[in-house]
């Protein structure tokens, strides 16, 4: 019998579990990777939403599955069926990928180390600087813990004073107080209050959006009212990758500041999903050229 | 961004869940179809046995794929979490074939349905054909259990008198008495007594060897022991397709038999479970020249 192409008895399932789904980039990127590098596994994505999200969960592990990512609206609902959580997981009540290693399953949370590695393959290093962010989202939340994590001396962020504005609060104690061995020190102000955001951004180094203003439905818009908020010697980066320059990146840009989209964060969030299930790397810059060259 | 590929995130899967798997005929046959008609779907196989199965089962559904396959050890521990039998599946007491309609879960077994056709296709119709068919395990019953259903006047059956022997009775009774509406006289026999099985096939238009003898590790073995039992207008029949030549076919065809080995049946069992799934036709002659050739 003749090979019949790539998917054999013996290619292994990587799944997404999230809705809606029909969008996502994630399969394109896994199986280029998958198909780079002669591994003989297949990326798929699945209509999954709360309430299948159990016996979905109690079905891949009995399928023996190596793992998956979950997305929208299922990264906080999942903890409570997984068996152990990464600290990337635990401090920020979020997974985006799970491991199951002979049954055992494992949640991680690569978006805010995804954020950080990007940054490092920029050449940023975030030990001892202080970061202004904006958001207490499903983006922002591991951006500021990961940060945290990752050496921050300082991370002052903003949120609409709404009904989000408690998880905001809650991101600044967890960082304060359950992750006070890694010594930052965590401010929380309401977005409506301009001025104080340019002071915090005068004494940051780093100017992050971990919000959607800047793409569908907010094309156009930005956290930023007033470009002279902004420097040269300034990195600011934005979460946005479609467009790949976002209003706020027009603006850094505008003044001369460093400026880096989502797109980095995006790859590197699922790069190191891919390493965790493989132990292998994803060739990064292959799939950038391949499906994002439009997008550098 | 570009296109990536085959599978993208409205990749549709289909399973077989079966173990060992390794080896199956099925993933390349399947993903080959689809291909060949531009449907968006991926086949693949899952090492399942019977204690997975129940989990697995309710984590298809919620995953709300359209249906899988199931083989050994599955086929009859399937019956239980199903919700509704196809006659096909009912009087086999065996599935080898799940769709999902809305979540609602109906088996079929397509494995006998998958031999008529074959035979059909050799332009061989059973209506009130007598066939002697040797074995009552997972190919024989549902061979049996088909060609009583397709209109055949007599079927006798020959099985080893050993702890199978049971199932080969309880086939004979459901013959003559659950199927009492189809009018096939079934009868039960020893495979030990070869006087009766030369009587059986003397009288018989077709002979159907429903045992792996011929195949490894029975290689070169056949359910026959004495070729003047064969003769040039009997039709010989053998779920055996590996090798393509098993002895019984090569006996078949030293008295000028026609001789048809088992490589139809595992096609079309295969194409009768794409239609359930897709409502469209497996090219199955293509599937043959592509992957087949060797076998023909």
């Amino acid at each position: 019998m003749k090979n019949a192409g790539r998917i054999d008895g013996r290619t292994q399932l990587i799944g997404l579990l999230a809705t809606p789904i029909g969008h996502s980039l994630s399969p394109a990127m896994h199986n280029l990777a998958f198909e780079k590098l002669g591994l003989n596994n297949v990326y798929m994505a699945f209509e999954v939403g709360n309430e299948q999200l159990e016996e979905v969960v109690r079905g891949l592990r009995a399928l023996n599955i190596r793992g998956y990512n979950v997305s929208m609206p299922n990264k906080t609902t999942i903890l409570q069926y997984l068996d152990e959580l990464d600290d990337s997981a635990r401090f920020t009540g979020a997974v985006n990928t799970v491991v199951n290693t002979n049954g055992k399953l494992k949640g991680y949370s690569t978006d805010g180390s995804g954020y950080v590695r990007n940054l490092r393959e920029h050449g940023i290093d975030l030990k001892g600087k202080k970061m202004t962010l904006v958001g207490s989202g499903g983006a922002a939340t591991p951006i500021a813990i990961e940060a945290a994590r990752a050496g921050l001396a300082e991370i002052s962020i903003f949120a609409r004073d709404d009904q989000f504005f408690a998880r905001a609060k809650e991101n600044v104690r967890i960082i304060n107080e359950d992750m006070k061995h890694a010594q930052v020190k965590a401010s929380i102000y309401p977005l409506e209050d301009q001025e104080q955001l340019r002071e915090e951004i005068r004494t940051s180094h780093i100017f992050a959006n971990g919000t959607g203003v800047g793409m569908k439905p907010l094309e156009g818009k930005s956290v930023i009212e007033d470009v002279s908020m902004l420097r040269s010697d300034l990195i600011v980066t934005d979460v946005v990758y479609s467009p790949a320059k976002s209003r706020l990146i027009e603006q850094a840009e505008s003044v001369g500041a460093t400026a880096i989209n989502g797109l980095g964060m995006m790859l590197w969030q699922g790069a190191l999903a891919f390493e965790l299930w493989t132990g292998q790397e994803m060739p990064v810059d292959f799939i950038k050229e391949q499906l994002f060259a439009d997008q550098l």
